[in-house]
């Protein structure tokens, strides 16, 4: 048995950003297209995605929200109607001018001056202000509302520093934009999307993060509240790992969705958008990552058992081959986490040693080898890839059980993994929570001395507005400080504000943050 | 019980290409985006789109081959690479050009000439020489290969006449790109993906297709050979519902995908691509669909069953509801086509008639009404989309059974409509393909002289290339036919070419197409 260790060449303590993307690249997730700012989603990275869209998709059908698709181009004349949107977005968008290419006449190509459009058409960042077209086309009364959709995307925001996953310039997502008669009904949605982003983060991606609403300058371009779900990477960063947004009657007034009321006036509709991208891939690789690769939670693993039998080329590979497809066929009846197990036969040629680190790098949750030996003996060797050393003697830790006993106890292996994984995270994530903070200074100060991963630190503020707010964010940008949210759950201020000494108004977490 | 025939304006013998648009509006498939040819896919259309995914995804799968994500952009000079492949798509292509909008000064915006990219970036109207790009990485001997890779996607193709389905600027798809050691393996590559695409149309879909080898004039531009499977619609004109090409080593050459062989020396891949996108649903609109509204297969139906009770607002309605209720669950259990039926209990307020055409207008299999008195003899009323009228009274042909019985053979009944959609159109395609025609004016006079819907009309001709293949083409034009494709299992050409009297070699269609 190989005895391989440490399979990357870099450690998360000693370089976790550079680690970072060596896992990304061992466990052959992604890598960069040529293409400025865009990745090419490889098969276990994209297989991880449809796992993570297939779970989201039941969430969001199971809530009565029905899917769209709406148009890639986006009107320039659309962004204008709505003041803060364009200011938040108009930095950064894909322009398209011409819709025709002629030979530059020196073996090459360029737009073809004859073909510029009258109106430049804007690769969409976000679909808020498309998607108000319809919805205003869409509702005439409020027998039509809620009226909930969807649409899974890819969307456009040039960045001038991308890093893979956590921000392309063009990612998949889903957003959701739902249209109400009145704030309640569009507030409850707003937090029912939140709480629908913190159950699939928990849940199926085993990531344990803090729902609360962003302050004022956090906030959608455009919105009039924005909360998200905060997700504590292994570094202490923060990963705002899913946004829902109140955008009040803001869009309703920009694009004209009103509705004639029960009184039979019209009113103007308040609206609603949320959203998760692949950036969640960033999140997991960062929470649950380790020195060997990544390690995937089984919910949403693209396979959850590896079968590696151990061929020499010889005739008695039929035999083993048999013995593992018996397995497999066993497996296959099985279920866990309310689905049938996912178990993939590895019959490519190759070393048995190889191709489990392979799959230790992958992240596959349980991984099989199968010799002959144990063949003989009616057994597997089995690894699990969230307590894959040994502690005691430095070696994998492989265990020999029965076929039968391990066909009989997958599917609760594989839900005791997903618990773990959400456990180690969860534990780790609280234990860098830092409460009880009451100087401007000592925050300073904990970021500063407290070595390399800080975390988050909990205090209490006035929650100003406008100047005096902008003012705490400049306090904080000097020291690459952020506000990540007001904790929906957290305990009620008692004291004063860190920044002003007023009398504290809530509670806020910050951190420095992707 | 409503006596409402014909619920469109217009039957499809007076006016099919309106007939066509008044179903998509009137089943709420998808409308006008008010962006240039780009359409809103609504949730009954995108339903459809999501069934039709699936389906074919596990198709793919089961292939073994992997989903991946490339990147919307590409730049301008990989189009440059393949010469034939920029001839083909350079004319009708989105140019991005800038990346950031300013003030125009006027109240709106206008790209920003500071910041204009250096190259132009195209939005992908496919994705060869991206792809390409990724392949020549990924390839390097000939144990990676075959390389088997496929992406659901949207693309843009700039049209100037658009129809909402059939020819859209953008469109969804999934689009195959598989790399091989030589023409045998990537030829067989090409008609697996051909017949999965058959299988798909028939099977999923129930549109019976004739699968077969475009001419030269029709192949894929940069392509050595693409087939196609061809349906036909009920104006007797064709649609190309997928295409399958055989690249040969022109973009492996193009873009450098290279592989060492067995023997040690660098040779160039053989390289496929095939693709289907949502013009399916426009094939399954214009074969489906009657004078009453759309017909939708229950393989792919986004709810088969449609539960509606008869609710008056009354203290009794608990109850029915309660009945139905109870009949939803029983169904919920069974399965037909491989799959758990998909039943809806439509208890949104209004009244069961009308509920009950706007579902006939969708086209939903199978739809129940239940009111009190068929509560109380435990029955259902049924009607069955495939089969909506009672030829001797005009009435709807509802069937009372009772809800036992009902739950009992609705996977059965399913099955049965599936069969009867694909037959219907089955024995409409054959009657209308006219064989034996040996004179090129008899062709003429056939598409002239035999009223609105020919069909179409087998054909042999010599094959001929080059000038002499033009002139073909160009005659064909002048009287609005095409050559859809020549048939895999045809009957071997045995007289002489229609179109220069030499000896056949082989039986071509010849048709109208969308």
């Amino acid at each position: 048995m190989s005895q391989i260790r440490h399979a990357l060449s870099v450690k998360r303590q000693d370089d976790f950003a550079k680690w970072y993307q060596e896992v990304i690249a061992a466990a052959d997730l992604a890598e960069e297209s040529g293409v400025r700012g865009c990745m090419v989603i490889k098969p276990w990275g994209y297989g991880i995605w449809e796992r993570i869209q297939r779970l989201m998709d039941d969430r969001i059908k199971a809530a009565g929200v029905q899917n769209c698709y709406f148009p890639l181009f986006i009107p320039l004349a659309n962004f204008t109607r709505e003041a803060e949107h364009v200011e938040g977005f108009a930095k950064e968008m894909a322009v398209v001018t011409h819709h025709r290419l002629i030979s530059d006449g020196k073996g090459g190509l360029m737009p073809d001056p004859a073909a510029k459009l009258e109106e430049p058409l804007v690769v969409r960042p976000t679909s808020e202000t498309i998607i108000g077209d319809a919805m205003a086309r869409w509702v005439q009364s409020w027998r039509d509302l809620p009226l909930l959709t969807n649409q899974w995307a890819n969307v456009v925001r040039w960045e001038m520093r991308t890093r893979m996953f956590l921000r392309t310039s063009e990612f998949l997502w889903q957003e959701g934009h739902t249209a109400h008669e009145n704030r309640e009904q569009a507030l409850e949605e707003t937090h029912r999307a939140l709480e629908m982003y913190r159950a699939c983060a928990e849940e199926d991606l085993a990531l344990p993060v803090i729902a609360g609403e962003k302050p004022e300058n956090e906030r959608f371009p455009g919105a009039v509240e924005t909360w998200s779900i905060e997700a504590m990477m292994q570094d202490g960063k923060a990963l705002q790992a899913g946004t829902s947004h109140y955008l009040g009657t803001n869009f309703a007034h920009a694009a004209g969705i009103q509705y004639q009321d029960r009184e039979g006036s019209q009113q103007y509709c308040h609206t609603t958008s949320w959203g998760v991208s692949t950036r969640l891939i960033g999140g997991v690789i960062m929470t649950h990552g380790d020195d060997d690769g990544l390690r995937v939670p089984p919910a949403i693993a693209p396979q959850q058992i590896i079968i590696i039998p151990m061929l020499r080329e010889a005739p008695e590979d039929a035999e083993l081959l048999a013995y593992c497809e018996e397995l497999r066929a066993m497996l296959a009846t099985q279920t866990a986490l309310g689905e049938r197990l996912r178990v993939l036969l590895d019959k490519i040629p190759g070393k048995a040693a190889a191709k489990r680190w392979d799959w230790v790098r992958k992240g596959a949750p349980v991984i099989l080898e199968v010799g002959p030996r144990d063949m003989a003996e009616g057994k597997v060797a089995m690894l699990r890839r969230d307590a894959l050393w040994n502690a005691e003697n430095g070696k994998p830790a492989m265990q020999f059980v029965t076929r039968e006993d391990f066909a009989a106890q997958a599917g609760a292996l594989l839900e005791e993994i997903q618990r773990s994984l959400f456990e180690e995270a969860r534990v780790r994530r609280d234990a860098n929570i830092t409460r009880g903070v009451t100087q401007w200074q000592a925050v300073v100060d904990h970021f500063e001395k407290s070595g390399k991963y800080p975390g988050w630190v909990e205090v209490e503020w006035a929650k100003p507005t406008g100047a005096a707010l902008e003012a705490v964010v400049e306090k904080l940008k000097a020291v690459k400080l952020t506000i990540r949210n007001v904790p929906r759950e957290g305990e009620p201020a008692t004291g004063t504000c860190i920044f002003t000494g007023e009398p504290a108004a809530e509670r806020i977490l910050i951190a420095r943050a992707y």
